[in-house]
């Protein structure tokens, strides 16, 4: 366990020893550079320049998500995320809040299964106001027992929202269906059980483990200057005491590969909803696998847009449901696979047999080359389309550090979706969508139909 | 009414008519030149010039929206934005789709009770294919019978998936305490009941008489040229033969002034939801009153982020929730203003005892001088960080011509905001928030809770 002295004892310095810099992907028309930066202490920078815009997103991502929690610490990070907002040593919450707000920039956070982001975008010129605040909140949390308790509340609040979202909550359902009772299936909210039992020592003791700059990535895009932002970065850790090893390298990414089986299984909340919100799915492949450009192309075909296979045949021909999509989750060692439809609950059945019909006819032949064609476009033109903004700027190297440690330009990524072949989609559609699928359904659905159920993933 | 023939028989033509522009804002240090041309026939084109971005998006607005039906039509507006998707004279509905889609275009459109827009955003590259597609749909619609049907299922299926969104549902039920069984008032999706009985005949009717070239703005922004943009409009607009009058000019804006009086209202719904979502509120100002600048400003400090008084109050410092705002909903001639949180059904009298006792604080008080300098910046500062891609840039552009027959720059309306003073505040909060509230409530509430709901407006 790593642990991090906070007490403002002689301890060993960072001073003097050099900043490593490099540039991983020149600038070009459009797009930015992104350069990389390790700090001594083990604390990496990473930023992309766009002097075309008028503002900026800083961010910093930690490598702790809802699966390094035990089951009694079910929550705990999602739980720390809000923790950091009600204050430091410097600030008051509502001096963190005010701060930002008094330049209309917009601060946020969010927690996953594997990693934990707190951003503020800003305009260009408040961007030394957003990276103070960003660090602080990092380095200087106070975690106060009556932050633990006022917080609490607000957390059993947004457990309380999300179950009465039938159609967000039946993603989390689908977890549960297809990873179990495990760090990487439980809900990364928490349960109203476990928050109410967490401690102030627990989450305090969970902060000092998993926010060592080590294991924390500042990501930075927009109208920014690389070096004056590490070297503000370096000072606001300095002066927090966040960087005492001089030696202390980065965290590599997450890794490993695990093959899951699951198959078959249901998975149903019996709620008075007046549409039944449903996932079908199965395994599907981790963040590293090559088969996953395969797999973005042929989850964009099936289910990706107004003229993919499932909007068309459910919604377009038969009007069954208003929202119907497929998409991919990955993670380290593993991924999912999941189809979503909402509709009448007397019409679940017939939903979900057009849909694995609609599965195993491209697991059985794959794609048209029309299908394809428009696949790869679409996926090309909203991968750039959605990359205009510095929050998404941020976002695609905070994470892309994190998670592979290593950034991919927009070229080569549009290289990798046209390069995806007809045999390559037949291949991952067998390996992927030929599985047994499992189910996970929230509505006003009875004994009856859940025997129906059974038989849609037999 | 207005009708427009569609049969391909001899029509007056506009032909050899000029195009009227003007530039109405000049560009800017990273803002766009906005120019508007009218052309003959009435149709109305703003555009936004960009050269610094890659994409553009582009739109059509249409001056319909829920308040233009009655009662037995209530829902046609939104019913047609969804049968303008289906199929035109030169494209099926899978034609549609799959052209944007092939680009990894966004195509979507929205529908609200003063409008209806429909847009698509794109690679600047792409920006023919987009006009072509939409213009297409906004002046080729088929809306046939099959259309009719099979569509009929979509909309109630959104109607159910709204229904399974009680924070989303309870704005609706605010707008129906506040204003009743009127054309404003009413939900802009319709309800079951008229869904199921619009017929074809009804909604091709709406459709003639409310898209004529005369009520619909063309708006578009990013990086494109306005000439040339005209020029491919007035092509696709003339090859439907929706340009018939030469004289025609293009419809003003709604206006009208209204005094809004309803108070102590409460709207509840017996929902087995796990929070109570309300809102608490009172009549607003319409969109053209121009104390409207200093309400925004009052809102912003109320009940505007996480500095806001509401916030601090009833989530920073006692936990009741997880989501607590203030918004103002503004129309042609009459506008809203309200309060929502969601909490536990046992906490609501608590809560909007809270917000109650703020919004009295405010409309006796006003706000510190420090609560208003932070209000401005934060207005002036989201202002700007939300209009930095070509979808809102759109928006604005379209909007403004729509609702005020005018544009007005950022520049112009951050110095509206900046010369709000504390005693433009005072007395919009007293005028406003001094009136005495209604509120709508969806959860499990009984009979002795809702009691006390009236209590809360009494």
């Amino acid at each position: 366990m790593t642990t991090r002295s906070t007490a403002a004892t002689a301890r060993p310095s960072t001073k003097g020893r050099a900043v490593r810099t490099r540039t991983l992907l020149p600038g070009t028309d459009g797009i930015g550079t992104v350069r990389r930066s390790v700090l001594p202490g083990g604390l990496r920078v990473v930023t992309e320049t766009l002097p075309t815009v008028r503002s900026a997103t800083f961010g910093i991502w930690a490598a702790v998500g809802s699966r390094d929690e035990t089951p009694v610490l079910n929550g705990a990070t999602h739980y720390l995320e809000h923790l950091l907002f009600k204050g430091t040593r410097r600030r008051s919450a509502l001096d963190i809040s005010a701060a930002v707000d008094a330049v209309g920039g917009e601060m946020n956070a969010f927690t996953a299964k594997e990693y934990t982001c707190y951003y503020a975008r800003v305009l260009d010129t408040d961007l030394p106001l957003a990276i103070d605040v960003v660090c602080d909140m990092l380095t200087g949390s106070l975690i106060r027992q009556e932050d633990i308790d006022a917080e609490r509340g607000v957390v059993l609040e947004e457990i309380a929202m999300t179950e009465d979202d039938p159609g967000d909550q039946v993603h989390d359902l689908f977890s549960t269906a297809m990873l179990g009772d495990t760090p990487l299936g439980r809900p990364v909210l928490g349960t109203v059980e476990t928050i109410n039992a967490l401690t102030r020592d627990q989450v305090a003791r969970f902060y000092r483990k998993h926010y060592d700059p080590t294991r924390l990535v500042v990501a930075a895009a927009g109208n920014i200057d690389h070096a004056g932002l590490v070297r503000q970065v370096r000072r606001a850790f300095d002066r927090a005491g966040a960087l005492r090893d001089p030696d202390a390298q980065p965290q590599p990414p997450r890794d490993g590969a695990r093959t899951l089986r699951t198959a078959g299984r249901v998975e149903v909340l019996d709620r008075r909803t007046e549409q039944a919100h449903v996932v079908l799915g199965m395994p599907g492949l981790s963040r590293t696998d090559e088969r996953r450009w395969a797999l973005g192309v042929l989850n964009t075909a099936l289910g990706g847009g107004m003229s993919s296979r499932l909007f068309q045949e459910v919604r377009e021909k038969r009007g069954l449901a208003y929202s119907v999509y497929s998409y991919t989750s990955s993670f380290a060692d593993c991924g999912l696979f999941g189809v979503y439809a909402g509709c009448q609950p007397a019409r679940v059945p017939e939903v979900l047999k057009i849909c694995r019909d609609e599965l195993n006819q491209v697991a059985e032949h794959g794609l048209t080359d029309e299908e394809l064609r428009r696949a790869i476009g679409q996926l090309s033109g909203s991968t750039v389309l959605g990359l205009e903004d510095t929050g998404a700027l941020m976002n695609r190297i905070g994470k892309s550090e994190l998670c592979w440690g290593d950034q991919l330009s927009v070229d080569d990524l549009l290289a990798k979706i046209a390069a995806v072949t007809p045999d390559e989609v037949r291949a991952v559609a067998r390996d992927v969508l030929g599985q047994r699928p499992s189910l996970a359904a929230i509505g006003p659905l009875k004994q009856k139909q859940t025997a129906r159920l059974h038989e849609a993933v037999s």
